[in-house]
């Protein structure tokens, strides 16, 4: 079982998203996360898939992706030749007597605040995995109302395999 | 055509993906972003889906979600009534006479700097949509090499309507 991180540059046709999620889905493969957005091409769009699995299978999974009509280019972000950063919001109940603790977690991690309501904050936070993963275990000492992250987005160091933007 | 932003609680099952992007390419309808991830509980995920156009339309889409068994709860995350958040990644070309200019231009957005190659730079930025597209307009001016954007991903404000985590 291994964890990896694929890229993916695709046509933006409104069936892209079920083929590439379908082709992970119909071999019992769950995606752990994947974002999608616009380029600067409109015709574009590019996908960050993060899925852990068997690495033969998922090795079989990335050369089906390949044959899809839809994808353009597909690469593995690879740990120490990418940079890989995820957002995350969370909503934590707060009393008088936590909210203070709660501001200082954040601080810790230079997370934003960006809701404030009586009985609740919601704090933004950006970065790799590992900072996330801590920051939320943290957090777990207090109420968690609400966790909403984007999942992975990624791009490989300096510009030797740029092939799109 | 009016776009809108809907955060779906889902059972955490391989199939939601396609099932969810499905629902809206069957009717032709293209996804602007879809993010998703886990939540403090493995069994659900947290699904963000932005999409655009006609009104009635995307009420009956939301209809059809809700009926879905691996949607648990479905909410549209209203302009004013929640906070709304993307990160994106952006790699630009860089000479010895840009260099300066664009970290400039990053400073301006508080963006930060996350990779610097001979003759390009990866810099990152959370914020809220307007800004993220101004951020990339302004760069436009110089060569952006790669993008990655995760998506729109979102919470409502306050505490009222929280369901689940």
């Amino acid at each position: 079982m291994e964890q990896r991180v694929f890229s993916l540059l695709v046509d933006n046709t409104f069936g892209v998203l079920s083929r590439v999620a379908g082709l992970f889905s119909r071999r019992g493969y769950s995606i752990d996360s994947l974002t999608v957005g616009e380029t600067t091409n409109p015709k574009y769009s590019r996908m960050t898939v993060v899925a852990s699995g068997d690495e033969l299978i998922l090795d079989q999974i990335m050369k089906q992706l390949e044959k899809l009509v839809d994808v353009i280019d597909i690469k593995e972000l690879e740990p120490n030749k990418s940079v890989r950063r995820e957002l995350i919001l969370v909503k934590v109940r707060t009393t008088k007597e936590s909210r203070q603790a709660i501001i200082s977690v954040a601080d810790l991690f230079r997370a934003k605040i960006i809701d404030v309501a009586m009985n609740s904050l919601v704090i933004e936070l950006t970065g790799e995995q590992s900072k996330i993963d801590a920051f939320i275990e943290l957090l777990e000492g207090y109420e968690i109302l609400e966790l909403a992250r984007t999942g992975i987005t990624g791009l490989s160091r300096g510009d030797q395999d740029v092939r799109f933007f």
